[in-house]
């Protein structure tokens, strides 16, 4: 791509000012796009639009390459669903990308050898968002899962764990209890593994998996598993860094990607210029990397790592032992 | 009751060496009840009822009040349901109780602070068993959520709650997505919850709530949830007491109850007389405190946690600086 179109959101709460502190920093490092602002959110919300999305939106994201997104607040109600959840299906945004490593001692953890990144599948299962009211007293979701949904994210993980040179991928189901529908993510895992022999293989019921990764998470490399026990198991492996304001994502499309933090808008600090805006520098290295600049990505990668290192702290990872200076969003982004 | 019934299935694996053991103990500490010895699991199987269970032992069920149960190996493939999973709910085992403590340093953790009692609703959700294949290449399966089940279980937990001393209860759902099934669970809690004013309460957000559980277990005390998330939560307490081996778990109903222990039957130790009998040890506590015997379950309590205290440990949590013998399951037990 030419000069790629990336949209740009900045979202609610402390959305604007780590949005604009990411960009200054990726912009610095030499980044070569063009900017399209778009509106999502809350703004849109109050102007009566119940998606959070206006129709204009859709047709620039159409011809964005990325989207390059703040923290969202969905309204609490049940006339709201997910913005998230709707962006991830209606643009086809089909693995979510988790890496989630340890910079001991930094940032203190107990776990200082962790280096995980989680791939989730993305438009499935639970969270396609079908539920039914039987009788006045009985519930239910479905939970759906497609062949070609799983063999997409099966295929997206392993090519994953070959291009970022990683050596073992573990798939965590439970197929003991839900034979058709996790017993086919584990078929497929073990059908597809077979083009990959050169990639470590292992597959995991979800319980103990989930217990193994909170007691040794330094004894994960790449997990892929789908969108209900990745949403757990990817916030488990961001806590145990030491701190889930670290945290970046990328939701991969065929066409458009969207690149953001994982932590939310914290409404609470929004405006007061102290928000940490790493999540979102780091969904900026992702982004890079995935526009083909991994030149771009490399330097604000290291430069972000330095600073941590360095002890320049944003407020939330402060602490009295490690951290050098408590910088504001601005100053962290300058360092 | 007089003299309660007992069940008892020494199960697969290392099932009868640690029942065989766990009684020794149970009936040492003077424990009143008659026992009735069932078959469940492998022989059944074997002998081609492919539900792990025969007519006899239903009947005899029907007239016991506990079942006490070693561990059980469901073979693997399509034609098999769990049998864990068929008792609960052919027995109408409502709550599945799981206490998690640690024992730092005689059993070593990260998180010696840890003491977490978890309720895990146990007949519904994505474990009711229901799958359809609905196209080719289309797989679903319901999560099945009712009112009356959702509120004996809230209501179950703010009990055991008062019974046992515990100050707080925390609900995980994923209400935000599943606004009806999970939905109803938030809101059945926060109904609830206003006949127990005397318990301090919270609800989270499963994917947040396993993360802090991972990283700060001691931040919790009472957990209630639904089947497939307490399957998760449950293995992560368990696991960061140090050992799974000592974890137990009670499976409620009206009339019978089940108590076993929480590991499986492990048939590569089998007959070595070396598994570790505390799950099922600890698990025969539980069944005494809810036959009455509340005496006896305090008797076995103090000599298992007097015993692992003074360093005397089967192999699986031996460690040269905290052990001070490594003994064998009939040993452990003696002692
Ligand atoms: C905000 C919520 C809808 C979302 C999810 O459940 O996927 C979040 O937890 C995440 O992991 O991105
Ligand atoms: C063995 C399996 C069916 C069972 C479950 O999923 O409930 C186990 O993991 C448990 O937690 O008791």
């Amino acid at each position: 791509i030419e000069t790629p179109i990336v949209a740009v959101a900045p979202g609610d709460g402390i959305g604007p000012e780590i949005t604009d502190a990411a960009l200054r920093v990726i912009e610095a490092a030499g980044a070569r796009f063009e900017t399209l602002p778009i509106k999502l959110g809350e703004e849109l919300y109050k102007s009566g639009h119940t998606s959070g999305i206006g129709p204009d939106t859709w047709n620039d994201l159409a011809r964005s390459h990325a989207l390059f997104k703040g923290p969202i607040t969905t309204p609490l109600g049940s006339g709201y669903k997910s913005l998230n959840v709707t962006l991830r299906k209606t643009l086809g945004l089909f693995a979510n990308v988790r890496p989630c490593r340890s910079l001991h001692p930094a940032v203190a953890t107990l776990h200082p050898e962790l280096d995980i990144v989680i791939v989730r599948e993305n438009e499935e299962d639970l969270y396609a968002g079908i539920e039914h009211r039987q009788t006045h007293e009985v519930f239910q979701t479905l939970k759906l899962v497609s062949r070609p949904g799983t063999e997409r994210i099966i295929r997206y993980a392993f090519d994953y764990c070959r291009a970022n040179g990683r050596k073992k991928l573990t798939c965590f189901t439970k197929s003991n209890i839900m034979k058709l529908t996790d017993g086919l993510m584990q078929s497929v895992f073990e059908e597809i593994g077979k083009d990959y022999p050169d990639i470590e293989q292992d597959h995991m019921i979800i319980d103990i998996a989930s217990a193994r990764l909170a007691a040794r998470p330094q004894d994960f490399d790449v997990i892929v598993t789908s969108n209900l026990y990745g949403d757990i198991v990817s916030d488990i492996a961001a806590e145990l860094t030491g701190s889930v304001g670290l945290g970046a994502s990328a939701n991969i499309g065929a066409t458009l990607s969207m690149f953001e933090a994982i932590h939310g808008s914290a409404p609470d600090i929004a405006g007061q210029k102290i928000a940490n805006p790493s999540g979102l520098i780091l969904a900026g290295v992702m982004m890079m990397n995935h526009l083909g600049q991994g030149d771009v990505a490399s330097k604000v990668h290291n430069a972000w790592l330095r600073t941590i290192e360095d002890g320049l702290h944003t407020g939330d990872i402060y602490k009295e032992e490690t951290s050098k200076a408590r910088l504001g969003t601005q100053e962290f982004a300058d360092a």
